[in-house]
């Protein structure tokens, strides 16, 4: 069902700070720093030949990424985007097989303006997964 | 300087269940568990069309992902390997950017069989990367 893995999401206290150090130290190509009002982020990108490093850092007073900061403070890992073909299809499988979408359980449009999806990680061996229709 | 996303790596109790849910639930092509000693893991790929993910589980007694599991019990994300062409001039570029190169500061040979070095979270946002010459 999961295709190519779209993005690594990686929370940072400074999007535009963090995209430097991708590009300066590590020579890497990166974006241009976007607000994402509608999911509490602003973003960078860092582009790869293969996929890419989503460097996200919360973006007003309900960003999703504010605990995970406070627990983090210089950073982490954040969670992993996987394609999927059909969201409602995803879905469906999902829950037959008993794993937990978060919020309402239903695909909402993400931050690339496609629908995704959130499942709990309690089901993924620790692991936040976002799956986006493409 | 660095090119291909080769894979992430998800530290978990078990890779074996850890596959099985990538396999069962995602839908994803798994290969099967394999001890790598040297490196005090067992891993389990899950291979998709742009990258893959490396489920690791401690091997041994002074596995390096121990204390990771120590403290995330059920597991999570635990490092982002990148490509390099060239080892040493990427271990010079590390070291005059002033990033940490953890160990002994010089390449060793990776669980692919290929000369790696892991850089220290502290320069790169709270996450730990793996550069892998290829």
């Amino acid at each position: 069902m999961i295709g190519k893995l779209n993005h690594v999401a990686i929370a940072v206290p400074d999007a535009e700070a963090a995209g430097k150090i991708y590009r300066d130290t590590l020579g890497a190509k990166i974006t241009a720093k976007v607000a994402q009002p509608d999911h509490g982020v602003w973003t960078v990108f860092v582009e790869l030949p293969n996929t890419k490093i989503e460097l996200i850092e919360p973006l007003g007073d309900n960003s999703p990424i504010a605990a995970f900061l406070a627990k983090n403070p210089k950073g982490g890992m954040h969670h992993v985007c996987y394609e999927v073909e059909d969201i409602n299809a995803a879905c469906a499988q999902m829950k037959k097989m008993g794993a937990t979408i978060t919020g309402t359980g239903e695909p909402r449009i993400g931050a690339h303006g496609k629908p995704v999806v959130f499942m709990h990680p309690k089901d993924f061996s620790g692991t936040l997964i976002e799956l986006e229709q493409v």
